[in-house]
């Protein structure tokens, strides 16, 4: 089943290991298919030179398995959470890419201080508040994605599509596994630019209505980027 | 129409590619004859992959399509306006490539502080002023290419051939195309230079007389660099 | 003899230099035969390129040559000293890989500040004390390896499997070779996270719950990380 | 003539390449034929794609070109100044690598703190003075040797292989054209080095002891790595 989201949700897999985001199995991608509410992902622990697309696991938005041999990614219930707050996501990445990682580490969200940050994410990227002690020894990889949805409380979620989680690592997601991908090569780069540029310049700014013009340049009604 | 234009101009995109400068549609190369007074520029939001040296767009320097199936690159008032402004530049590139971004974030010229940035830019690289609310709501593009082109008041745009748009990113030019993607990959080299170098000692400087001794090394009647 | 854990051991050697740890000889694998209570590491100063699987030298644990035509690494006592404090010990890699070389450099531990660090490493990763001028003029490689096992009195080895040797560079280890060079691969990727994060942001923290959590989910007899 | 050394210089260059210490044409490897007393050196501003050992030109230690249809490259004056005042160097490189010359832009020596430094050079990379505008406006490529060899007054020019001229960018030398080359890389790498571990802590020391035992170890009459 869903033969075709489980070669999508594959080839984003593996679009991220060419992307130089991922060492060993260090990330993991999955995608949603709204009509029977069903979520391919990875499974855990497996070597990205050795997967298949058939290996894709098929689990339901509570996380029972619906179809595969192996076990999903152990990041699973993060997945469910945020495609159950966030009905418009239809992919989501997760890695522990170099620098968008230092910033979780450093426990800041990523500052909106150039068009290429605004050209894909409106505001800055948000970093997550620490999670408490019952939430990390409770139901862990669940609260992980609880600690993200409460974070985007008054967030459009599709026109910031990504965060960090403290002291762990980026999500990032889109409409699609491949729309989620790009958010996350993106969300690396821009990473490494404001790590530069505050390093060069500590005293950042950039006026709102340049995020503005960016953002919707590519983004909304008045898009004009790319071919029609 | 301008096969041999469009051809260089297709190859000075790929040349971007394979120097890093680029990932996905971040960047564009235009070419400028000077005899039909015509622009060739990328295509916008192209993939890398799939484009052909027959995508390639002609417009006027108004800005007028002349030639061409797809929509050309969304900065192609930008172009057109240094094109309009710098009669001697025959080739145009901008990029988001991360070092000279992450300099224009900072908002600060990149400084002559050495022999590389020397031999190929006069003097500090310049970094434009915030553009007002009204340009940036305005014809933005074209803007863009006006904020550069007061920012080269005094300057000599061919001594020092690229500029950084503040929180936005650099753009660089040449005699022809690939002269320009020569200097977009040195502004990014000598970005990431002095970074590091103002790193390591923040107090920086280099005497008046060692870059005029670089510069003219390589450039004008008295240059002996390279083959007669 | 050890024709197989020659054969692992070789191929752990051209890991390091796939993973871009290595550059000319600068690095060294061994594995350990717990039934022999052999060593087989490689040959000193040999090229990568023309290095074979029979190459590797076989040593007992006091340094006698039990096989080979060509001398053991200079590291070689160093890595006996680990094998014999050691007992769980299977495998051991020394490299001068560029980021956990410059905090060995800086003299000073690499913070657990994220879960990528706790994933692998319980604790920070501990750099070892200034080598008295006695310990260097004397045994140099024997009391490198000393001032290791020393540093690591009253921390558990398998749950934190790597050092810094102060002023010189990281020691890795674990259950065979390839799990040491894993670890060293983390170790460098960690070591480079923990620069950008504390550059960032100096006052980084973590909590002890969120180390615990990581660590247990990967190791110990609740893991559920991965396939069974 | 000198076909054999041709081919080294040649092909030393293109180490310089597949190294990543040279993009474009900036950098050149000589030669020096002790018995002849001439220097082989690669031609002035040549694409390393086009280039062949051919090219190579000869030229006496006082700058006559002695066999070469090209221009031998315009720092040949720099290089014959170090062969005539260093007469055990074999080989010399110059390079505009990123780490060294931004070391090199900060005016300062590359600190001795680690023993991949101490492997191969004894001292501090010293960096030299600034030159004077009569220097800079005079033979300027001689001067650039010259203000070398002063900084190397009382400094062992073989147990420290490399220099950095301020705001320029580093040379090394070796015996020969291919270990010149192979303590380029080195100094690069060490550069990139003690940039992170200052970062990290500023406050950086190494003993004296140590420089010394890790220095002789590969060089003089007690040295034990590598094969006999």
């Amino acid at each position: 089943m869903l033969k075709e989201l489980k070669e999508k949700v594959f080839r984003a897999n593996i679009e991220l290991v060419k992307h130089g985001l991922v060492i060993y199995t260090w990330g993991n991608v999955s995608g949603f298919d709204p009509n029977k509410r069903l979520v391919v992902i990875k499974p855990s622990g497996l070597d990205y030179d050795a997967m298949q697309s058939d290996d894709m696991v098929v689990v339901d938005l509570e996380g029972n398995i619906v179809e595969g041999e192996l076990r999903p990614s152990s990041d699973t219930p993060t997945h469910l959470a945020l495609y159950r707050a966030f009905p418009e996501v239809g992919g989501i990445v997760h890695t522990h890419s170099t620098y968008a990682t230092a910033w979780a580490q450093a426990g800041l969200d990523i500052p909106n201080i150039g068009t290429t940050h605004a050209d894909y994410f409106h505001g800055d990227i948000p970093c997550t508040a620490d999670m408490t002690e019952a939430e990390v020894k409770g139901d862990y990889e669940l609260e992980t994605g609880n600690v993200i949805v409460r974070r985007f409380d008054g967030i459009d979620y599709m026109a910031t599509p990504g965060a960090l989680v403290k002291n762990h690592g980026p999500f990032a997601w889109g409409r699609n596994p491949s729309d989620a991908v790009h958010n996350a090569v993106v969300m690396e780069e821009v990473a490494k630019m404001a790590f530069i540029a505050m390093n060069i310049n500590p005293a950042l700014t950039m006026s709102p209505y340049l995020v503005e013009k960016h953002f919707s340049r590519k983004h909304g009604p008045g898009a004009y980027y790319g071919q029609k």
